[in-house]
């Protein structure tokens, strides 16, 4: 659940299998969950006293939103890159997934500050509902299949903000061995691995529709548990200069795909 | 100086070469050091009012602190493991090198908590003085030399406490290409890096008097110059896990040196 010693309780989801009867679940922090099990420890039949305020409201209209630049010569060729807008509620998601967000609209910054004109249409897609339901996720997708679009390869950012180690690759073998000779291009000093399997949790449905090629930005891992759906996942737990070289690597990424095709 | 976005100060060294002025210097924030920039960017003649209260006071003693395993089967053969004690004064030296004692003491009880025998005599050094002079680990290396004491090898932490990214090694080929071999033992998940080059400031005395080979572990970078040798450089800017993680791989080098020789 997490490495932190502290006492937050992180979020996630409940599933229930009807073959078992549907007991209650919350999240705990792992000081309390010791003190729990300590206490059932030494006496089993012990009652606890749980008060939850937790309701599932009704749905309510939310929206991706979407930022692109048009391209020159293959403006029909998409190129999507992203993060979830939506966090859990104790906390406002700086890690899951502000940094996402921020690294992708990030890399529509850069290239237009530098004066890039890219050949293929880069998309910015800030998805809505990733935590909950994934329906911006599968909304975009359904709408890529519908109008037709093609789309040729998507990037996400949802595995926080932290110094990046390399990319994970869901694509054909032949479309990765070509993204590895970039290799030397995208982290010209210390180990970097662009490796099979990865994604992200709002392109999935785009691969899994249109068969587009994914890639998922792979940050060192060690810290991500301490914020994951947590109270403790704030904007001052995300270094600077950790999101920075994340935000470069990915538009290192995408100007290559977009300059050489996939 | 750093990437951070705050004013600390970094303390440091001054230099004088006796063909220029000796101006006096001292440690500003970035921030103040725009806002004079910006100052004197409009105005060549400004005056500037500095007053510093750091003075150098006389010698005190200080003590190398040293803790050992004595060897069962080559007990003169000794690998010393090291950080050092000493901080700059602006704030603990949490990261430089609380992280590098810790690490050290931290392989010393892990592999008495298993229970592990080593071969050769292990022993941990938390050096004095090496941020104004280097003479803990001068002192030590001149001791080794009177004493005529084998050194097989010697290990530092001495660069943060971040996720450890692998080992710098100052050592002769053919020792490399064996510790090389060991890799996959070293860290079985992600990448890993066993490089040319490397040790620490504690213990190049012990290389250049002994000829002893050296390696210094190497912590991800990229928030070191937050922290370094400034006020910021507290406990809580440490984490627990990567802490551990940088003591777990010193532990498994140090175990495999002593198991296979060097």
């Amino acid at each position: 659940m997490t490495h932190a010693a502290d006492n937050n309780p992180h979020t996630g989801g409940t599933n229930y299998n009807d073959s078992f009867p549907k007991i209650p679940a919350l999240a705990v922090g792992i000081q309390d969950a010791d003190k729990l099990a300590a206490a059932i420890g030494k006496n089993s039949n012990i009652t606890l006293f749980i008060r939850s305020n937790a309701k599932m409201l009704a749905d309510t209209i939310g929206h991706n939103v979407i930022g692109e630049i048009k391209g020159t010569e293959f403006p029909d060729e998409i190129i999507t890159i992203g993060g979830h807008l939506d966090s859990w509620d104790p906390a406002e998601g700086a890690h899951d997934d502000g940094a996402g967000c921020v690294h992708s609209i990030e890399v529509l910054r850069a290239l237009k500050a530098i004066g890039y004109k890219p050949k293929r249409t880069i998309r910015v897609v800030l998805f809505v509902n990733e935590e909950n339901g994934l329906r911006g996720g599968n909304k975009y997708a359904e709408e890529a299949k519908a109008k037709n679009e093609k789309h040729l390869f998507a990037l996400e950012s949802d595995e926080g903000g932290f110094t990046p180690r390399g990319f994970g690759f869901t694509m054909p073998k032949e479309k990765l061995q070509k993204v590895r000779q970039w290799l030397p291009l995208l982290m010209p000093y210390g180990t970097f691995e662009l490796n099979e399997g990865g994604g992200g949790a709002d392109i999935g449905p785009l691969n899994r529709a249109l068969g587009t090629p994914l890639a998922g930005l792979s940050p060192d891992s060690q810290r991500y548990f301490d914020f994951h759906h947590a109270r403790s996942d704030v904007f001052e737990a995300v270094n600077k200069r950790e999101l920075e070289l994340g935000a470069v690597n990915m538009a290192a990424l995408i100007y290559l795909v977009d300059k050489y095709g996939l």
